[in-house]
């Protein structure tokens, strides 16, 4: 659990901030936005609840947290105006783990409010935002309360790196190469997958009890389109930070034995292997999956308050950054962590000469079952 | 509405810090603990429910934020084990404004929950703690879904200083030295208590609506026991910081009309101020009033982390420091802050040297109407 614990996207406002650098998990909520939509407009033609329970697990803090929440506010405004109904009591839950920035989230909930009362106008109806603080991978919300459950961009971590590898193999970012060279002991493969299916079916007993019949869930997160798990498309984004380390290790920098101890609590699993956990789990339909791919800088210019316009390189990196650092930093130290990045742009800018690199990204619909 | 998104404790854990600095209201918690107890063992047996709500509104942060939960726990635990009942799923609500220093009392949750598994045993069923951040002046939550509501040293603080005070009649704190000498504009005092009934009104009309018939309140706040509002017993802590204040204005450290256009959004009410209101409102019973006094540092000792024993005006005015500060700093700015409360001290320890101070707190058990 300890690695779970640190594991927070980057807090406050600076220019290495998860809330300055998250474009590309802005363009994932913008493709996944259109499955929201029609999930929410087929839950409330099924059944108008009186008072609506909205969840956003991993909601993060910065421009991205009440982003979604605004659509799916906005979706529910327009379906009820148009249907001449009055707009459900909003009870919406905000999720993340203990040590995410909720004081940034809870700090710009007055403008969200005003701006709601603004657009929507003072006989809106009562919107309640809390803060739910803990992990997914556990109950986090009463009994049958919530009528639809979001997620984007945090299903791909675990609960915690699998017990019991095998350190001396060397690191789950080195055991990733392996993967691909195809030999990758079976024995680290089997444990991340069993993580995998442990945690998510979990997730999926844990909404199972919180969500009311017909309710449903939204998820996203980074995947990958092939059955083999030692696909270099869930796991890109380790490749170059592997050699980042590995560089520092070979100049000294960093011993070897530290970065045979890392292992990321990361999994980027196939259509296959979410369909089987759906079905032993039993209390959901899966009513909708896709794939997507997303360029790794989002396809979209992020402008640098310094220099001008950001080499893909730097914009990859600093978006990686932002998510990863403070596990990195937990494990390796603070002091290291200029140096480390600036080598993992000048990776990313090399590989990015000679390769366009896209994340697989899945989206799923799931109903709870009456 | 601007002074009050500034009123926030201290944050932190350093010196001047709320987390540090709350004996008083300790002390405060730990006097109403019988009220408490009292008030949720009736409302048990009255009606057992499967899930229960309970809010702590201005929960603030540091160490008094969990305690209050803690011990409310442990009175449904013990009455429920009493009775042989089911523990209740617990759905709790921590409160304050925006500007709270929330992600302390997140980052404390997970040894909480630990601690309570430990003592309470796996089986003591869900307990579910969120931040609800907003303003009590105001709705909260959802409609019928509390059962007890707690507040504690929060309801003298109005929503916002009442408009139209004319502020060359000089600041609130000397007009409440004038109100001592009973020569305090008639129009100054009935702003306040025009503010102090709109708001203590919108108060009990806002938590009518989200108290299940029968559900209840106990709360606990600076009153006085005199009818006069010109009374010293609830303005005592004004009294030697406007002194302060005019002291460094008398040695031009702080131009005359910035202590002048300063006014404190504080009022402390007699009973029959609460009780009229609560008639007006008329959703509660009022089934408890009581009356107590606390002496100014609380009455216990503070260990001093640099020089051993501190003095009483040192703790008394540590206190208020983490109290009042934050309004105090985006008022006059931050660079007067440490000459102002050293000041302040020194006329603490004077006037505690010739007369023992005390606070007049009230504590009061409302039962919402079937």
């Amino acid at each position: 659990m300890e690695v779970v614990q640190v594991l927070h996207m980057n807090k406050g406002a600076g220019e290495t901030s998860y809330a300055k650098n998250s474009k590309v998990q802005s363009k994932i909520i913008s493709i996944t936005k259109t499955v929201i939509e029609e999930a929410i407009i087929e839950l409330l033609c099924k059944n108008l609840p009186e008072s609506m329970g909205i969840a956003d697990l991993g909601c993060s803090s910065g421009p991205n947290t009440l982003t979604v929440i605004s659509e799916i506010i906005d979706v529910i405004y327009s379906k009820c105006s148009n249907l001449g109904c009055p707009i459900p009591e909003l009870r919406i839950c905000l999720n993340d783990l203990y040590s995410n920035d909720f004081n940034d989230v809870f700090g710009s909930l007055p403008a969200f409010y005003n701006k709601l009362k603004e657009e929507k106008g003072r006989d809106f109806g009562q919107c309640f935002i809390t803060g739910v603080p803990g992990s997914f991978y556990g109950r986090l919300f009463p009994r049958k309360s919530m009528h639809f459950v979001h997620s984007s961009s945090s299903l791909h971590w675990l609960s915690q790196v699998p017990l019991g590898l095998d350190s001396k193999a060397s690191t789950v970012i080195n055991k990733r190469r392996i993967y691909l060279s195809k030999t990758s002991p079976q024995s680290v493969l089997d444990s991340y997958m069993l993580q995998f299916q442990k945690d998510f079916s979990l997730f999926l007993k844990s909404r199972s009890d919180e969500i009311v019949p017909g309710g449903c869930m939204v998820l996203s997160f980074t995947g990958r389109k092939s059955m083999d798990p030692t696909a270099i498309e869930s796991c890109h984004q380790w490749e170059l930070l592997a050699q980042a380390l590995m560089n520092m290790v070979s100049e000294g920098l960093i011993p070897e034995e530290k970065v045979d101890t890392f292992n990321a609590p990361y999994y980027g699993p196939c259509a296959e292997e979410i369909e089987l956990e759906v079905q032993k789990e039993g209390s959901f339909i899966m009513d909708r999956l896709e794939a997507f791919e997303i360029d790794w800088d989002g396809g979209v210019d992020m402008p640098n308050t310094i220099n001008g316009t950001l080499s893909s390189g730097q914009r990859v990196a600093k978006t990686i950054r932002a998510v990863v650092e403070s596990m990195l930093e937990s494990h390796f130290g603070r002091d290291i962590m200029d140096d480390l990045f600036q080598r993992h742009v000048e990776l990313v800018d090399e590989h990015l000469a000679k390769t366009r690199t896209k994340y697989t990204n899945l989206v799923i619909h799931l109903v709870r079952r009456g």
